[in-house]
């Protein structure tokens, strides 16, 4: 990388991650060389955001830019590594569960995994300081600049290798997919039951404090870890009613509990 | 209730929830009389809380109080409320799944319900500000009453029927208990696979702002709403090495979000 100008990134994809990782960049220090999607809308919105140029045809990304991110869905990354045809410039991708050698013909110009752990939305932009950062790179010079480019935007770097960020993604499934749909079902619960979303609120807000203050485990409450198994029946018979893939939740989620607890 | 001296309250159980529950009676307004409980160790712990007398047995509960609070597991509450013997006071249970009819020996009085919407601990005594209070009263003087005392401690009072309630309930068995369970494996996974359980918060954080912000259905993201089988399939396989019931959990929560998003 040449330190005496702001380096430039390409940004290949302008979905959810790739929107709000290109403007966080974008308002810390490095200039925005462009911006590709196969969406011309896409592309042309993200592009505006962090006043780049942009391009729907692969073989138009630019070929010297000192950064290259690949934040497609997983199963494109193949393809635009296949394709893309650049001189120089580190590429890396935004995927918490595609392996690092995916990249590997890249091996001249160094390449990398840089993975903001984060849930985003393109219409809700979020401060990246709190948002870990996890990196995964071919060599430690590549670590090293990548390193200092995550620092530019957050304050919480890790680098873990392929097999952890897998783990890492898991969890990542369990705490924010599962946990939300968790949400959606009580959110259409609480509407066709008649009550108000919000009084669950100030339940789940303690519930994700107590988990990261204290022991989890220990501070696990319920009908499944007392073994009530009174509750326990009234609440499978509602739910077989109202959805029985619930009622399949319900009873794979109190087994899980009971065994654990069981264990200890 | 004789407005012209402070209201005295009876808990009958000295657990989690009623130790929270007295604690911010005594801090705003009301005079604990006595606390019951089984466990001597319990009893006389709350009792120092709260300033009162103690008892380890069901005969020498006072029989002139203005309110009976009965806290107990919910397998108990039929035994306390046969064996209650008083000659005046509202009775009321803070149990989620407990039928109001439980207390209807106590027509005379006035029974109903009195549920406190959170997750307690003994040893994390928390403002009662903004936890909801759920009521259920046998007719609308004793929900008068019980409303004025839930005020004095919460701005959040909600009249809920029996269904309802139990609908509720179910409802935070899903956001409290099963989310809790979902952050339990995770962080055991961390640990084993040499990550920052910290890692995970910002994520679960954002989770949660964002369900009670918007639509949760609409800000599902990750290898089951994007129908991805490859990553599904990955995780899966990890899975069963690692936890066969984790698998089963993850199966179920997947083809659940799949169903939900083929309906819509």
């Amino acid at each position: 990388m040449d330190l005496d100008k702001k380096p430039g990134i390409v940004f290949i994809g302008a979905g959810n991650l790739a929107t709000n990782l290109a403007v966080a960049l974008f308002n810390s220090y490095y200039q925005i060389l462009q911006v590709y999607s196969r969406s011309e809308k896409s592309a042309m919105e993200l592009a505006a955001k962090v006043k780049s140029s942009y391009t729907t045809e692969i073989s138009k990304i630019v070929s010297d830019g000192d950064i290259y991110f690949i934040s497609v869905p997983d199963k494109a990354i193949q393809g635009i590594a296949d394709s893309l045809n650049i001189k120089r410039g580190i590429v890396v991708h935004t995927s918490g569960s595609t392996d690092i050698q995916i990249l590997s013909r890249f091996k001249a110009n160094g390449y990398g995994v840089f993975y903001p752990f984060q849930t985003f939305s393109k219409s809700r932009i979020i401060p990246f300081n709190d948002i870990p950062i996890c990196l995964n790179a071919d060599c430690d010079k590549t670590y090293s600049q990548l390193n200092r480019i995550a620092l530019m935007i957050s304050n919480k770097v890790a680098r873990l290798d392929s097999q952890t960020l897998t783990w890492l993604h898991l969890a990542g499934v369990f705490v924010n997919n599962f946990t939300n749909h968790l949400l959606v079902v009580s959110k259409q619960i609480s509407q066709e039951k008649n009550f108000d979303f919000e009084l669950l609120k100030p339940l789940v807000e303690e519930t994700v404090k107590k988990a990261f203050e204290g022991n989890p485990q220990a501070a696990q409450t319920g009908p499944a870890v007392r073994f009530d198994q009174n509750t326990i029946n009234l609440h499978i018979e509602k739910l077989k009613e109202y959805s029985p893939e619930l009622a399949e939740i319900y009873k794979a989620l109190t087994l899980s509990i009971q065994s654990l607890s069981n264990k200890n």
